[in-house]
Order: structure tokens, then C-alpha cells, then sequence
């Protein structure tokens, strides 16, 4: 184990993280927020400084790193900022309890967008502008960021790369990791950019685009509203339903776009399953709350905007959903375990690994019938080997027993209902956000206890690293020398 | 394909199910039920002619029978013997609705033992005999029955006793299918007679031990009480929960047993991890339901009692578990998910398959760490295959998929809430019996309407017979000509 990479690596994260956190700072100046101001730069000076010495005192001997390194280095980070993270939100004294900040802060970095906040409306700017700024770091990747903007990134990056990527595969754009980490970083910042236009033009504030176009860029969902986007104009909630869909879309496609490889788009078979599910879902919802709507635009729009915040794990709100029927819920809570596609900035499943398991599913079912039948399966125009099929399969088997071994410890906590407690787990796994019952989305987390919410952080790390990076930093045999 | 094969087989299941229908007119006669007696005897009757039809005019010009001959004749042979078994109840007025009553005797003959009769204590004599007759009957196949006592049956018949049998691979014990049955079958009465002694010894009736007998061998759960076990002795109780356990076990260790091979018994992975499972849902749930009852004798025998009933799919009850907490419910709900062992008459995903997959997952791991490292995957002594791992990874793929599917559908029936419907598939999916909410054990199905009394139906035959050959007869490309 190349220990001494690894610390190097986590103290240039603990630097970078000093420098974000020099942002909402700013923004706490802004407003007068004097106390929040003071939180921050205070955390960004430990931060700093702890950084300084890993980075000054930890000098690599080599570079060489290989998938093992990848991984810890990714799990350590995550766990790292979201723990400084947090600190400003207790010195501020507006979550005063540090497992609720952690919580909120591992919510905000993956990109979930659960809260613990039982009103959202009387917190400073400084802290909801980090809380959403953090969806918009998370959602590309903490250390792709630290890759993008650190000139020197060792050849071998790319494991790391693969650990913080959701999806079964990652493909660089280019050659080098730190390119491609460029490019990706590239094309979110224009978008984003746009979103904050869209918004502009819809009469937001500027506070209120910027946080609300990190939301959706990252497919987070913090608010800054009591009931989300309930209260914005249907021009906004366009805005915001269509912004989340791109999102959800694997980056490589609009890189393909940029080099208008146009053909390489419309074959995307990810592309088009996401499609497809996303106007499924869409019909049935919507055929469902219309006698609740007061016209076809608005049952269509809640419809659109509803199926888009839950597929791509956003998880923003313009109705208690909650109170819809059976069928409508049903199709979100098979919306939030099937994710966005992969490398997009959503969680979830992911449609690629949906659709590879159907389809190696559909071969199975051909070789029952015809034992000696070819065994081939195809994924984007190309013969998918053996390993690549059966790590798929393999993570489709650790996402469901993580699932069930969290679900079972979320019960052993409350006295909440089935209900409750399996879409708790289910929206913190797949960083959606609110659930159903008494995590709905006009309700919070603060219900849970201790216990509770430790258990839903480490939900939410899990879901967004996809399960292998923690498990084996946890894991005592990864630490033990043979 | 064969067809005058599928039609002389199920013309011969006509006959034998013809036969079976005169026990519980007997059963009629015998508590001068005169209308159940007149109405089993019909129904017999006409079994009986268009059985002779099938089996004179179809005289199959060849034995041949592939993988497909096998599956197919499986699926029709259940939904054949469900939809004749049913006539009866409504024939009698006892159960008035056909669709009632259809879905009673799938309930049945899937061994799940879910009930849409609202007083099953104002049921007479001859019917309630037939429903516990048809569990043990269903336990162990229907074709497996018919196989065991037609003495010409055909060599290729282990594509029968495949698609008939539970679990991942079905070994003959010897060469000859036929002679498998009957041996398995000898076991079977065997046990089930030793059930039928235990019970008497309790006190209880010999129509109560048969019925009770008959639905602790195929881990059924039909009861003649409307609190199932709970209003019997403790020894009754603890009868029946060592019986159901007893029979959640692969047949093949008792063959084993027979045959003085003890080693291999206690070398048995799947026999191990299914009594540390059991082991542990145990301590779980006594722990958890300890502080509500009068002493640890009763904790203990209701958690032992419960989580067998549960984890073998029998859905005996002697206790509301819907009002246990959340901890102890979950832990019900993943036993219904994990199921028995293979070649038993438990239902589930059977804990064979939990194991290859668990197993497969570990050398993922291993693999995701070490990338060139061996990729061997061994259980029950043997180095697994590919293809056979790849079939369980597959079935777990459909399984959950199917799922997802009926849960979809039976969220557009009702307006019951997510526990409910979410635990009505998984209890009938995995042929269990009671669930949690509005299906609870002191509650019954009689709530949903036709449209999803169907489903549910359909769920139990998928689920008993492992989705393949439901999905192969239902699907068009296995009848359209190429």
C-alpha cells in the first residue's frame, strides 16, 4: 500500500477544501452573516493548515498506484470533507448538533438532498449556499475536481477516477485522467452557467438561481423553501424539471456532441432506455393525479417535473407527493432505485447496469430453452466480455444485500412504520432524497435518532461511492499485512 | 414441439387429479356434507372424462422431450389443476366467486397458504380438506406426484422434475427420474405421517392433525382457525414449529440419511448458513418481542415458532406479528425473501442461491482489489461452473424484476398503502401466506378487487415455479414457427 500517496492526496483534498470553503464565506459576508462568515474561515484554516502538513510532510517516493489506492483514497476523502464540512454549520450555531451537521453535510456532498433542518427558511445564506455549493462539487466528484485543477496528476489517476465515477465503466475522453477530469469539469460549468441564466430570466434572485441551478446540476435537491419549488412560477418548474433530465444524461454524450458524433448519440441504448422509462413513468403519474390537477398542463408539468426530480435523484418537489395513490408512488420508488444513467451526476442503480442485467437476463432465458445457444451480450455496439457482465451482476448483488443490511438496521431505530423506514433507506442509498410517511417531502430526517442517522450518512456514502470504496476501507484485511 | 406429448402428460395429470378429488368427497360423506360430497364428485368426473380424451386421442408419437416439452407441460399441469380444483368451492357455495375460489386453490397448490375467505371456521369439513390437501400435493409437484406413481415414464421426464423442483439444480438421487420421485415421495409420507402421530399425541383430532400435518409438510399454512395455531398447546406449537423446520430442509439430506452418509450431511454450506440464518432471525426477534410476553419459554417459542413458519414460507401463525416492532418485522420480511433450502417444499429465492450469490460476490471483491486473481466460486464441496453461476445471478436478475413488475400492478388496484401492497406480492410471490397492514395473519386477501386477486394469483404460480415456465408458456415467441 503506497501509504504516503494517499495521505499526499488526502492533504491536497483538505487544501482544496479550504479554498471552497473560502466561498461561502463570502457569501456570508454579503449578507452580514458575521458569525457564519467566522464559522467558515475558522473550518477553512484548519483545513488549510492539516492539509499543508499532510501534503508537506507525506512526499509520494512513487506515483505508482493501482486500483486498491484508487479506492481508499476516494472513500477517505468523502468521509474527510464531509466531517470538515460540517464544522461550520455547529460553530455557526444553526445545526448545533454535529451528527445532525454530518449528516446535512454528507447529504449535501452526495448529492441527495435528505435534511435535518426542520425549517429551512430561518438559516443564513452562507450555510444554504454551501449546503447546495456542496451538491455541486459532489455531484462530479470531489476528487475529480482536485484532479482538474491539480497540474501534476500521477498517469495512474484514473483508478482513482473509476472509484468516484458511478456507472459500471469508465471511459477516458482522452487520454490522460486529468484531461478528461478537465473536460467533464468544462462542460458542467457551462451548463450550469446556463441554468443560472434560465433561472435569472424566470425572476430569481441571484442567491436563489445560483443555488437552485447547484441543486439541479448536481442532482441534489437542497431548497431553500419549506415546500421546494411548490411556491415558483411553472416557468421555473420547467426550467428546473427539464435541467435536472440533462443532468441525469451521461456527460460522455455531450462531449460527443462537442465533436458532433451525432450517430454515436442516437445509438446511445443507455440514452434511449432512459428515455423510454422516464416517459413510462411519466404516463402513468400523470394519468394517475390528473382528477387531482386543476388542468392537463399542471398534471403534466407535476407529472414531468415529479418523475424527472426522482429518476435523476435530485429529489426537489412541487407537491406533497406523498399524498398521491398507490400507483403514482409505486412508479417513484422504482424510479429511485433505477438511478440516471452512468456517468451522469445521478445515483441510483444506474439505467446502464439495468439495462445490461436485462439483457444478459434475455439470453439466459434463450440458453433454458436452447442449452447450446450462443452467449453473447451486446451494450452499445459492442460485445460486453464475460468480467464486465459478471461485475454487473456482482454489484446488482451487493446493492441489494447493502440495501436489505441497511433496512434492517434503520428498523431496529424508530418506531416508524415499514413505509418509513424502507423509503428512508431506500432515498438515502440512492441519494433521491425525501421518501414516503414521515420522511415525505414536505417532511425532514430530524426524527431519527443518533443512531438513525449515522446509519443514513453512511447509506448516503455508500449509494454515491457505489459500495466497493467503503467496504474495503472498512475492511480489516484490506489493513492487515500477510 | 411435442405437442402430443404436453396433451397425453396432461391428460394423465387430469386423471390423477380426478382420483385426489374423491378423498376430500370422502372427507364430505364422512361429516354427511352432501353438497361438498356431490360437488367434489363432479368436478371429478368431468376431470376424469377430459383427462381419457387427452390421454386416448393424444398418443404421443415419440418420448423425445426437450427443456422446453418440460417447462411448458409444468405451467399448464398448475394453472390446469387450479382452475379444476376451484370448481368445487364454488360449485359447494362455499367460496361463491370463482375468481375466490380460483385464487384459494393456486394459494393452495403453491403451498402459500393466503386465504380471501373471511371466516374460515363456517367452512365445512370436505373443503377445508381439499385446501390442505392440495398444499401437500403442491409441495412436492404435482408432476413429481404423477411421475412417481405412472410407471412408463419417459427417460428425458428430469426436464419435468427441473422445472418442477425448487432451486437452482436438481440432482437425480438415481439414474432414473421416476425412481427419484418415488423415493422422494416415499420420504415424504413418512414424515408426514410422523407429523400426523406428534399431532395426535397432542390431543388434537385426526382431521385436525391431517389438515395440520398436511400444511406443516409442503409449508403451506392453511389452518381451520381464524388465529391460525395460536388458540393450541404449546406442545402443538412446538410440533408443528421443529416440523415446518424440519421441512425447509433439501429432501436430498434425508436420502443422505438413509443412507448413513452423516458427513456429507454436516458438510451440507446451504444446510449450515440455513440454520444460522434461522439461528439468527431468532435471537433478533426474541429479543425484540421478549418485553410483551408473560416469560422467556413463550418469547422463545413464538420467535423459534414464528421465524420458521416465515422463513420456510409455511405462514402458520400463533401470534399478530403485524403488531410486532419495526426490527422484528424486518427481519420477517427478509426471511420471506431468502426463502428454504432448495429441493424442499419451501419457497423464497432458497438459501442455495443466496449462498452462490453471496459466494460470487466475495471473489468480485477479491477481484475488484486483485484484478488477475483465480476466479473460483465452490459450494457443497464443488467448483461451480459459469454457467451455473450465471443462471443463479440470472434468476435473481428476474426474480427481482417480476417483482417489481406485480408490485407495479398491484399498486393500480387498491387503496391500501405501500406496506400493504409491498408485503401482499412478497408473501405471495414467495408462496408465504400472511403479510404485514391489511394482509396481516389475522386479516385475509378478500379486500382487493378481481383485477388483483389475479395478479396475486399469477404471483404464487410464478413464484412456486420459478417464473420460467409461466414466462416461456405465456410468451408468444415459444409457439410462433421460425
Amino acid at each position: 500500500m503506497n501509504y504516503r500517496l494517499i495521505f499526499n492526496t488526502m492533504g491536497k483534498v483538505l487544501i482544496v477544501t479550504a479554498v471552497l470553503l473560502i466561498i461561502p464565506m463570502l457569501v456570508g459576508l454579503i449578507y452580514s452573516e458575521l458569525i457564519v462568515a467566522w464559522a467558515f474561515l475558522t473550518t477553512a484554516l484548519v483545513s488549510l493548515v492539516v492539509g499543508l502538513i499532510l501534503v508537506l510532510t507525506c512526499k509520494p517516493k512513487t506515483n505508482v498506484m493501482f486500483a486498491k489506492e484508487g479506492l481508499i483514497i476516494v472513500a477517505f476523502a468523502w468521509i474527510a470533507v464531509s466531517l470538515i464540512g460540517a464544522i461550520p454549520f455547529t460553530l455557526s450555531g444553526e445545526i448545533p448538533s454535529y451528527v445532525d451537521a454530518v449528516f446535512e453535510m454528507v447529504s449535501g456532498f452526495t448529492t441527495t438532498g435528505a435534511s435535518i433542518l426542520k425549517d429551512v427558511e430561518i438559516i443564513s445564506h452562507g450555510v444554504l449556499f454551501w449546503r447546495s455549493f456542496s451538491h455541486w462539487i459532489g455531484g462530479m466528484g470531489v476528487l475529480v475536481f482536485v484532479m482538474a485543477i491539480t497540474p501534476k496528476a500521477t498517469d495512474r489517476s484514473i483508478h482513482i477516477m473509476r472509484a468516484e465515477m458511478p456507472g459500471h465503466s469508465v471511459d477516458k475522453l482522452v487520454p490522460k485522467a486529468n484531461e478528461t477530469a478537465k473536460i467533464l469539469y468544462i462542460i458542467y460549468i457551462v451548463m450550469t452557467a446556463v441554468m443560472v441564466i434560465l433561472l435569472l430570466c424566470g425572476g430569481m434572485t441571484v442567491f436563489e438561481s445560483l443555488v437552485h441551478a447547484f441543486g439541479t446540476a448536481g442532482t441534489g435537491g437542497f431548497g431553500i423553501k419549506s415546500d421546494s419549488l411548490g411556491g415558483y412560477s411553472a416557468y421555473v418548474q420547467w426550467v428546473v424539471a427539464i435541467g435536472m433530465l440533462m443532468f441525469g444524461i451521461n456527460f460522455n454524450m455531450y462531449y460527443l456532441l462537442l465533436l458532433r458524433k451525432f450517430k454515436s448519440i442516437f445509438k446511445s441504448t443507455e440514452l434511449k432506455t432512459y428515455i423510454l422509462i422516464f416517459i413510462g413513468a411519466v404516463v402513468i403519474v400523470c394519468f394517475n393525479i390528473y382528477p387531482k390537477c386543476a388542468n392537463f398542463e399542471e398534471a403534466l408539468r407535476t407529472s414531468i417535473f415529479q418523475c424527472s426530480s426522482i429518476m435523476t435523484t435530485t429529489g426537489f418537489s412541487t407537491t406533497d407527493f406523498n399524498l398521491w395513490n398507490s400507483a403514482a408512488k409505486a412508479v417513484l420508488i422504482i424510479l429511485v432505485f433505477i438511478g440516471g444513467c452512468a456517468g451522469s451526476t445521478a445515483g441510483g442503480l444506474k439505467v446502464s447496469r439495468v439495462v445490461i442485467l436485462l439483457k444478459k437476463l434475455g439470453n439466459e432465458i434463450k440458453r433454458v430453452l436452447h442449452p447450446r445457444s450462443a452467449n453473447i451480450v451486446k451494450f452499445e455496439g459492442k460485445k460486453l466480455d464475460e468480467s464486465t457482465i459478471s461485475g454487473v451482476q456482482s454489484y446488482f448483488t451487493i446493492y441489494i444485500v447493502m440495501f436489505v443490511a441497511l433496512f434492517l438496521l434503520i428498523s431496529m431505530d424508530t418506531t416508524y412504520g415499514f413505509e418509513t423506514d424502507f423509503t428512508a433507506v431506500a432515498v438515502c442509498f440512492n441519494n433521491v432524497g425525501p421518501g414516503f410517511g414521515a420522511v415525505g417531502p414536505m417532511s425532514n430526517f430530524a426524527g431519527y435518532s443518533i443512531f438513525g442517522k449515522i446509519v443514513l450518512s453512511f447509506a448516503m456514502l455508500l449509494g454515491r461511492l457505489e459500495i466497493y470504496p467503503l467496504l474495503l476501507a472498512l475492511s480489516p484485511n484490506t489493513w492487515i499485512k500477510k
